[in-house]
């Protein structure tokens, strides 16, 4: 049995998580805010952390101490917590993603190919929706399909994205990707990416029922990184595609 | 036969215009940028115009001095123009409206009647897509939907809109009326208002084909402005609404 | 504390009916096939039913016999049973429904609404996804969907519904009322409404994301009907639609 | 110059292909029904036929006899037409589809990929929806899609299709491709294929909007197919996917 420590464990992730090593079969453990990162380092096999940026530091910090792998899929991570991440990487396993469901790890396939299939002249929208709570626009997982799109096009996504359009624009630039988010009810996550070319569209689209999916793929990925060596992993990877 | 009389006649909407008006067996007359108002309201029975807030003020004029009734499908106005509007209509029949459609006009008439009915805890949210040459954000009919929403509610618009969301936004404003804007390809013209409540959502959608929708309803609309005394009108007394 | 009966204690919906009944502080009971419906219903202030219609004709005799109201919100229903019904509603009150949410209760409203204002060259379509484990088809919402368009435009379902289309059709009916149904998944319940005019299209939409929202319009209903007499109610009464 | 043949030139498809055609500055040709199709292969470098299957034979009969390819986008073929056409690409290049557009071309091979990744658990849907005046259901675009899906899979179409939903059906097959067509007003073309699976859904979807966009499709693959050897060729080959 696989003892799996959560961080954030009093959020509505944790709770999630909680219950999903438990349907898998292995042991849980977990601390809130201000609880002790370093003792459940050593207490745990692996941790997943779906909490704040915020501790990234002294989370990854302890994890690298105690020589234990994390799967880390916290939102609004910015440039320098990527760089932690790097770091921590040359010592523990580690897995980061905007999203940790098997459906939205293949969409991010398919998109990829689609830009990569289409051209320029196929404008690139990407919607998502979600509950009310949600204090970050837009969320990890719609740029983590950005990501994707930009990757198949061959572009950077930093310098082609199109946010928060509102007000007189102007005309749309041409490749850009454009990000909208919309808020409300208790909506698990919609992703809609649109190809919209010359009098057709394409549209790959993802819905989440309820964030369970997005515990037990997070569960099964930790599952998966207690076996790998040193380095930075990604969800396409534990699913081998 | 009724003469219509089309402002910015080169553009995408003026063309359309002219197919709309054949169509229905009247004849039109046009001028574009620079060309001369004064002369074409005092030769049109009606005028429409779909083009830029910029001339708005010089074509009111000419229309209140000729005494002929408009219909102004132009977006992007600002208050000003709405109070050089209802100026206008002391002396002339003006039409103002965001969309033309019989559909959208029925949508709005939905949107005012559902949000009558639902309580605040039922989230709005408006999303509209239109081709990539469009200027502005949100569209014209979004903002008239909003309005609709606004009003079945109880509550301004002004003051309740969340717009471009981006960033670290926190969590939606309670009772806010969030807009998100697409922009591709050719698409006519996509909206969809979101009431998303707890556990349950409700969408209320409208897709325009092609821009020969919004022709003939401002056609439809010109040919019942012409038999009504100054004033200021909206679509959904064209339709009877 | 009203006390409410559960028929099919042990279904999907028999357990979210006494989740309902917990969270909104009533007391419940219950029985499954086999079960005494006579003590239930002896036992309990009003019954809900969402078991199966074969067991139906014997549960309104228990009802009927207790004096006790009854919300029925089975499915596949067939005219002998809406005889049933009529004839128990002299004796006791009883809401029968396709829908027990709020959501779906106001869409009809406004499928309703929309029908009356549109003529018969919109072509109306209603198209459902469910869970594969559903057994019927369309959904007992669809129907009551189709019957709220239909009224709408007053004509009868019975006569105008396209349903089933498959191999060389024929071009479609005019004033038909089309079905279509999908499954799959865990579905719990999508229902679009479309109204395809010419070159522009309106859609009535609503996404249950879970069965509570069924299960708690139904003890709403059922908290309601306890309080009136003997009758055939509907669920727009409850919302006082 | 081409010089291309259309078949069935005054019906809707014919009249888009003829504008295509002049569109690419080739020369187009064309009969209709009772027209000399002998004649029109004799005229034509290459020629395209959207009529109906009825008159398939004479027109295969009169390319190979003439020696000219031929693009073959009519809907509702059956086995024997297969046949048909096996034979006539011994002696001349044929390139049969049930959809020409890019976009579609596409989206079946990301179906095609998606299948092939996710397992029998995620049930595979198909939606589609045309004008009122599609005769056949469902669409040959549905088909196609049908088709990339089951090879995705690795099972046979014939014996997997789920259709014409209506009534008590049972639950729903499990590895079953479910099939379901809407019709109304004008919709050029509306094509969803959803992989719906435990509590969550992945959908990937095509809009046409309008019939330009097969006709341009063809013209593409019928300048391509001039250039072939003889033998049977489908629309990736003309896109290189």
């Amino acid at each position: 049995m696989t003892s799996i420590g959560i961080i954030g464990s009093e959020g509505r992730m944790g709770v999630a998580l909680a219950a999903a090593i438990s349907e898998a079969g292995q042991r849980s453990c977990g601390v809130d805010k201000g609880g002790n990162i370093v003792r459940l380092a050593s207490d745990s096999d692996v941790l997943v952390d779906f909490s704040s940026p915020a501790a990234l530091e002294a989370t990854l910090d302890a994890c690298v101490a105690a020589k234990k792998p994390i799967v880390i899929g916290t939102t609004g991570l910015e440039e320098r917590h990527h760089y932690l991440i790097d770091d921590a990487a040359h010592g523990i396993a580690v897995l980061q993603t905007g999203n940790t469901s098997l459906g939205v790890t293949l969409l991010a396939h398919l998109v990829r190919e689609a830009a990569a299939r289409l051209d320029a002249d196929w404008d690139i929208e990407i919607v998502e929706m979600h509950h009310r709570k949600k204090v970050d626009a837009p969320s990890g997982t719609a740029l983590l399909l950005g990501q994707a799109a930009a990757e198949g096009r061959g572009i950077s996504l930093a310098t082609c994205s199109e946010r928060g359009r509102d007000g007189l624009t102007g005309a749309r630039g041409h490749g850009k990707i454009g990000f909208a988010s919309l808020r409300g009810g208790t909506v698990a996550g919609d992703h809609d990416v649109i190809f919209a070319g010359p009098e057709e569209m394409i549209t790959l689209a993802h819905r989440a029922e309820n964030r369970m999916i997005f515990a037990r793929g997070a569960v099964r990925a930790a599952l998966w990184l207690v076996h790998q060596k040193p380095g930075r992993y990604t969800m396409p990877q534990v699913l081998g595609l």
